[in-house]
């Protein structure tokens, strides 16, 4: 073993050279893997050993599934179709096991560890880590009445906090998306590198970033048997509400006081804003929209209430409490209302967010429709989406 | 895909209850995974859908390797014999792919996200997260010269940080052993739980620890064509040293003044300590010899610089700078030298540590020599570790 952990500390710290043609290892590899490699039009290379196995297939869950090649020495290995910029999940069957890919690093998504390849966009510098200011992204702990846990929730400081110990910030309140958890908005979204960028040309001003874990269950509530309950049942359905609900109480009794009392925050409504992606996204209309007390900047990531994935349209004078029944009064409270998608997103979310659009409109409701172009219900579009939220903020 | 991921949103969310005498689900699963599972004897039960594979086989790298057992319905499942409490790395072979387990969280090790474990040690809460104040870790990015990249470390700051705004706190290195990364003390090793429970019970003095990327190639330095050059060779050996010399200056010149810089450290070798697991141990001697103008505590938790693994005697004179020649001056320089090994760690580990004891004994040089009982090369040997060495700082 000792050998093994020595010899894993070499292999993983020096870079067996091996070139290709224009294939280049992806920023997204462990330290010193070699593949997953891309070429400059986004094709991506993987390699797996399975000595044994029957059949290997890849499966990006946005993108190609192919099969896998098995090599003379038990590699199997596939080139892929051009893939559009961004960050692709994926993850390999090995004989009917879904499993992730061990040169990987290992990204939250799917309920998950998954696979992960970020294709370069060309020209693109604004989620890298660039030559600027950077701010620190800060683990939480917090224990909540609400769930009777430690709840874990990372914070984005600007640069600057600890240097002006005097000086209070706004806050946007980023949600991830199902399947995910509170680290995706930092390792797969670069949350942090979009708002030191953002912040250092002088389009943004400089906030706090804190993203929590999107799922909660009350104290003493307990996991709902749904053993041949299928999605979209009454019972399925209520289980989620119970989760949303719980969460939305969470952030509120808990997360926000924590937040306040923890850290320079502006707490007002003034100075408080909320987004998410997909779930998140939901969760953002449901939290925002029960509480405008807390919340005047709103926005909704692929994602914007459930309303959003049905055909049935948007009643201004009940649906959402009624919030949208007038405009003026809306547009008194809300600073912001963002509503945004790719698109190449599946249809059903496309249809449904412009649906609201057009919906929000019909009803004189201020807002900001975007359609991130030629992506789909990908990290790519919530990235080019905070990039066009944030500047519009506090 | 949208479906997908609603989908998967729920089961993760949602836990399908399924209940079996005394085991339960392991801390250490993805949120809702009923698999693995442990009982009050430490025996773990893991599952995995694999309907075509021929051969699953577990294996976890300091316990049991065993064949899984294909059930019916494509699933796999093994019990195993009981694990010595605490962390315990894995990963499933599937037809010869040695890949991580879907229904556990990944945790950086051996090079790649592996899977874990955690089996509960009764009694043991001093790294659990108490119903104590709790400290914050911050991701910290700084721009290195000696390897002209970006570099990521992990910063906790004791409860109270914030709060004090004048008030300069002592530094602890502390570094991960070989293949693992900057996130191991705190992900596999709690090391923050342990500090928030040392601090809130007076054992230790509030305490900045520093956990940094341990791996590092010199700006210009092309990583060695190591093909065909076997682990021990001096081409080998050569890179390991290049990469130790590439961290110890990335350390001391990058790390140290942006650490001193951005907190509120006491920036002199009074209130600066080293430690390290493993490989990490090897670097905290290498470091902390070479600059006892920087560091006055110094630990090697199961690793303690490359002597431990040669049958080669300690020479005080000459081995380390010759800073054991002379006991006195040695003690007037360094307040604590600090070594540790599990009793269970390999035979080659454990005389090498035992040797180390003895010839640092001989040559009259004051340390302290800690053996965990009944632990591996292991996580649960380094949380024991941090626990002893922790409150003889500063």
């Amino acid at each position: 073993m000792l050998r093994l952990i020595i010899l894993s500390a070499l292999t993983s710290s020096l870079c067996w050279s091996q070139q290709s043609d224009h294939f280049v290892p992806a920023s997204t590899n462990v330290w010193g893997a070699e593949y997953p490699r891309v070429n400059s039009e986004g094709s991506v290379q993987i390699r797996l050993k399975a000595p044994d196995a029957k059949q290997v297939r890849l499966n990006f869950w946005s993108g190609p599934k192919m099969d896998m090649t098995k090599e003379p020495d038990g590699v199997w290995t596939v080139t892929t179709t051009p893939l559009v910029p961004g960050f692709h999940y994926y993850t390999l069957s090995i004989d009917g096991a879904e499993v992730s890919d061990p040169n990987s690093q290992a990204f939250f998504g799917g309920g998950k560890y998954a696979s992960g390849v970020e294709i370069p966009e060309p020209g693109s510098t604004y989620y890298s880590a660039t030559d600027v200011p950077h701010g620190q992204v800060r683990e939480l702990w917090y224990n909540s009445k609400i769930t009777g846990s430690w709840r874990h929730a990372l914070v984005y400081l600007p640069s600057g906090y600890d240097s002006s110990p005097s000086k209070r910030y706004p806050v946007l309140y980023l949600q991830h998306g199902g399947g995910e958890d509170e680290t995706g908005w930092i390792r797969q979204g670069h949350a942090n590198f979009i708002l030191d960028n953002l912040i250092a040309n002088g389009s943004s001003r400089p906030m706090i970033l804190v993203m929590a874990y999107g799922y909660a269950r009350r104290l003493g509530q307990s996991a709902p048997d749904l053993a041949g309950k299928p999605f979209g049942s009454p019972e399925a359905m209520r289980a989620m509400q119970e989760i949303a609900s719980a969460f939305e109480d969470d952030m509120t009794q808990a997360l926000i006081p924590c937040i306040d009392s923890t850290f320079r925050t502006i707490a007002d409504r003034d100075h408080r804003a909320m987004a998410g992606l997909s779930m998140g996204g939901m969760q953002t209309f449901q939290v925002t929209l029960d509480h405008l007390d807390l919340f005047s900047y709103i926005g909704g990531f692929s994602g914007a209430g459930g309303l959003t994935l049905t055909e049935r349209k948007l009643d201004p004078r009940t649906d959402y409490n009624g919030v949208f029944a007038e405009p003026a009064k809306f547009a008194g409270k809300v600073h912001l209302l963002w509503v945004g998608v790719g698109t190449r997103e599946p249809e059903r979310m496309r249809s449904g967010l412009e649906r609201l659009h057009t919906a929000l409109d019909d009803a004189h409701i201020k807002h900001v429709f975007y359609e991130s172009p030629g992506t789909d219900h990908e990290w790519q579009t919530w990235r080019r989406d905070l990039k066009d939220f944030a500047p519009r903020l506090f």
